[in-house]
């Protein structure tokens, strides 16, 4: 830490602001005096270390994606479950389909794909893996028929686009895909919704097929690793952090000497924390999507936690949509259930801010909002998934939330001061283990 | 550049892949044959050293910017500028504007703001300058008054906070301004309008304020400088890119051996290029803000344009929209026209994709897409703008998109090849010097 930040912390950990002062309310005074009672840092890190090694040598959450990335080991498995596999291995699977097809052809049969078929009632919540998966069951795709022969062209062209990308060593977006045949595909919904038929396929993620989303999250703190070849350090990447690859084959060399991973919503938040330069003080990887979490996003954070075995913690807004983020996190979309083990992070702990904080922090009532109808209508929603019903604490909090009717974003908080979110709650949630 | 790229461009430049020989088309062959029109880069980069050399001299881009950071320069303008300050001296301002309320009210005349008025009929676009900017016409706020009691008190108020901000060193979002004092703003329109207010108040720039967007944009390429003290190579940030810091005046030490910027508008295009190290061919400096530009990568492209005295060419989608996000880094938004001076870089070249490119790099019909009422609507009303009158060659093509009612996507260059357009496409646009 440079001599600059290490004042500039000392500064900000001063009295409060002036700016506090002419409105200071009982609510301001309470948030206050919770500073006094935030223990010296040596010994939050000391709870955190505990935490840290507890997580990794935790054998359920080890042993899970081990099992999760060999189709192989039970491949009378009901449900479908796709793997990351390099280049070679993927070439040569859509070699064998072709060649298959070939045969077929040749001794007169013509030629039929084995579809997954990825229909909203094959895709069910399994407590046992926590998260949503996508049930075996195929349909025929037979070329010398009215009903299917687009689409088994299409599949058929996919397929040779795919094989072309990956022969080529580069990474191409949905988009770029689509527009290599508009003629034949139409519109990007068929081209997208074949290139998921053909991962389900050929048993392999989205990403093994070299077809990538755009990013958007962006990652800082205690976390070095290669991003196509290049050293990235990320307690040197200043304020803005760094944008999270959209090729997540090509990130290796994960290193880092951190305790825990803070997973935050919003990137308000986040630009508090890196400037604040909070990985610092508590060891951590920070990083976000900015909302909604995005496919690479997702990749990321499940590398880091199946690498690293670090215990992740989640801030999200106090809403059903804060929720319904960690959900997505930890449990899959429903669209995407094939690729659910490589794109969920089971086991995050939901830090804040959440709906009993509002009272315990005594957020004042005019920074919190009313919830809408919608807002209540997910609300119940959410009571009912499967995910939720099974962490207890989660179903008090979102009860508290339905009973009370109020919601608040993480940028509430600011209403003690810009800092307080880096300086005070954060510490104390960690320093009294408050997560559920 | 590591063994492995250099096999992989190699690969990459070789035939054409198995993807295009079943389809190809006339447009195909006609696209491939655009490749044996390259001359040998060593002939392009000469051109593009002529360019960036006649860039770094130009008189008037030079000269323009110095011009507009010193808003003493000229007392008297009929129109607001404001500039870059640092903290000390926004400081210094505000407790002058403070002390004179105290003074007038010890006087026994109350308080009372004068406030630039930022109504939509002050601002207009100015051709000798090349953007929007805010007509000087100035409004009382008093205290003692019912109409603006309310408004006079969220002035004082934000003026308050943005001095705690100033003083701790730190930055914030308007979100987390609009949560300090939530009871007062009642909602984050009223201390965003306020916020605006007192940047035009004290003449300098929002971002002076402390008062930071959310960035979304990121950047690669040839390209050092420093975000908040770390230094950053953005040769080495993978295919991800650094995402551009929020806080332009924590951005430092900017150095580049590059001949131009590259000014991408959508992500798919910047994955591509960054992906194929396209700065390491033809040396640039590439990023984008992923659609609509935010502040942040406005300010940003201006510092860079700023200090490195580049030409800065733009790759946008052709249709009205990619015309619209290159009007608002030329010139500005109506809403932040008192901070055009900072926010705009002026005399960007557009290099691509113009309607014209479509029938000269033959895109095939089915990769147009046919424009929308809406699009016509846009489209004439951009005809009317007075920065695009001011462009003759600008006019020809937006008469052309309007008359052949097509428009097409930067993606579009994919139905030739993956690479097309790192490989062919910019190549030759550089090559041919064909930009506007």
């Amino acid at each position: 830490m440079s001599e600059k930040k290490r004042r500039a912390g000392a500064a900000a950990a001063g009295p409060a602001s002036s700016s506090k002062k002419p409105r200071a309310s009982a609510a301001a005074s309470y948030a206050e005096s919770l500073r006094s009672k935030l223990r010296p840092d040596a010994s939050i890190l000391s709870t955190l270390r505990s935490l840290a090694s507890a997580s990794s040598s935790k054998p359920k959450a080890a042993a899970k994606p081990a099992a999760d990335h060999d189709p192989s080991a039970d491949p009378a498995s009901s449900y479908i479950v796709v793997a990351d596999q390099d280049s070679a291995s993927v070439t040569s699977r859509i070699n064998r389909l072709v060649l298959a097809a070939a045969r077929s052809i040749l001794s007169g049969r013509g030629f039929s794909f084995a579809v997954p078929s990825r229909a909203a009632s094959n895709q069910v919540y399994l407590p046992d893996l926590d998260r949503i998966v996508l049930i075996r069951r195929e349909s025929a795709r037979p070329f010398a028929n009215v009903a299917t022969a687009r689409k088994a062209t299409v599949t058929a062209r996919v397929l040779s686009l795919v094989h072309a990308v990956l022969r080529r060593g580069i990474h191409v977006t949905k988009r770029d895909l689509f527009y290599t045949d508009v003629k034949l595909f139409g519109d990007q919904s068929q081209s997208d919704a074949v290139l998921d038929d053909v991962s389900c396929m050929l048993g392999c993620t989205r990403s093994s097929l070299h077809v990538v989303a755009s990013e958007k999250g962006v990652v800082v703190g205690r976390l070095v690793f290669h991003d196509d070849g290049d050293r990235i350090d990320c307690t040197r990447m200043g304020v803005g952090g760094k944008a999270i690859p959209p090729n997540i084959d090509r990130v290796s060399g994960i290193e880092s000497d951190a305790l825990f991973i803070l997973l935050v919503e919003k990137d308000a938040a986040f630009m508090r924390l890196a400037e604040d330069r909070f990985y610092n003080r508590f060891p951590c990887i920070i990083l976000t999507a900015k909302g909604q979490p995005d496919v690479a996003t997702r990749l990321f954070l499940r590398r880091l936690k199946v690498e690293l075995k670090l215990p992740v913690l989640a801030l999200v807004d106090s809403d059903p949509y804060g929720l319904k983020i960690l959900s997505v996190y930890m449990c899959g979309s429903k669209n995407m259930s094939y690729d659910s083990a490589n794109l969920t992070t089971p086991d995050i702990k939901w830090l804040g801010v959440r709906p009993s904080d509002l009272d315990k922090y005594r957020v004042p009532e005019q920074c919190r909002l009313p919830m809408t109808d919608h807002d209540i209508k997910v609300g119940k929603e959410l009571l009912e998934e499967d995910f939720v019903k099974q962490n207890e604490g989660w179903v008090k909090e979102l009860e508290t939330m339905l009973r009370t009717r109020q919601k608040a974003e993480i940028q509430a908080l600011s209403s003690f001061g810009f800092q307080y979110l880096s300086e005070v709650y954060l510490p104390l949630k960690l320093q009294q283990q408050d997560w559920i």
